[in-house]
């Protein structure tokens, strides 16, 4: 699409680089900032730019913060010996928002995957064994991806434990709350009848 | 969606005010910035400011300018006498799209509408007037979405042309009875003003 303007042009380039938007869904959010309020667009901008400048990495979780150590990291009421070992930002917030656990977080920034030439030295996993040592820690859950990778992680980091008093556990796997079992796959339920739980009313 | 960084919760805050970005992809957006080169997020937040800060009207046939008068205005190549009369800037983006037109433009900022209360007096009307008798127009293309509310504008600016000496024509009617020019495809769009039929009301 052709802009007479150059300014727009410029806008609507910068907003397609953005994931999963498209030349015209950017052109509808510039004819938007064009009519909105001139307050939101500089708010808009600059949070933006603010973002990329502040935001730091929890230099003991790595989740992202504002500071040097993140808000989870900093709150004491947060039981400090239970870490759940996340892959990453996404899958931290997944698990906050069922507020389900009151421990602390590991972001170890990847899963260990030979076909995408990801090693464990590029995951964060020298500080992980760190925080572990220092802090005394006592249970570590592994919230990592059901997957090859995902496994393969879990054991190379279970091998590195081995010795050291700790309780490591795999969250639950197993058929989805509400999902039909006809349409789980062989895999899913499979290890299910596996791993069943004993039943108590 | 609980964030640990504030930052990240404002800027998230404020994506989604956009149309079309709800809170997972505008988390989506924000931990993309976060990864990207911080040039880019940069350039982004800049232009969102500057574009609300520097956009103009253009003076003469209200499209969106760098300037006080607009890069088609202030075309010499583009022929004066040919006016295509447009609802708003998407449409004008549309006919230019389809390489078609040669003329100039006018924005009516909209169509009467008697049911969303919105009356000539609210439509650049006169200045489409003013702008007829300065330049000695010859043809007028009207170029309206074909709905109800567009023929009423159409016939309205028919009549205020009445014993003038001008042409006035409407696109032809290849897009659909209630279908909005935007999402008209650009083949159909750009044979719809070739083949321009002369209006008679």
């Amino acid at each position: 699409m052709q802009h007479s303007s150059l300014l727009v042009q410029e806008t609507v380039n910068n907003f397609t680089e953005l994931p999963g938007i498209g030349p015209k869904s950017a052109l509808r959010l510039v004819l938007y900032l064009l009519k909105s309020d001139p307050e939101y667009a500089k708010k808009l901008g600059s949070s933006i730019i603010e973002l990329r400048d502040k935001i730091k990495s929890c230099k003991i979780c790595h989740n992202i913060s504002d500071d040097e150590v993140c808000s989870i990291c900093n709150d004491s009421r947060r039981e400090e010996h239970v870490l759940c070992v996340v892959e990453n930002l996404r899958d931290l917030m997944a698990i906050e928002d069922t507020r389900q656990f009151r421990g602390r977080y590991h972001i170890l920034g990847g899963v260990i995957s030979p076909i995408e030439g990801v090693g464990p030295e590029e995951l964060h996993i020298d500080s992980l064994l760190e925080r572990i040592e220092r802090n005394g820690v006592q249970e570590i859950i592994m919230a990592i991806s059901p997957t090859i990778d995902g496994d393969t992680t879990i054991f190379y980091i279970s091998k590195l434990l081995e010795g050291k008093e700790i309780t490591i556990s795999t969250i639950a796997r197993g058929v989805s709350f509400g999902g039909a079992l006809e349409y789980t796959d062989e895999i899913t339920l499979g290890r299910s009848i596996i791993s069943r739980i004993p039943y108590n009313s």
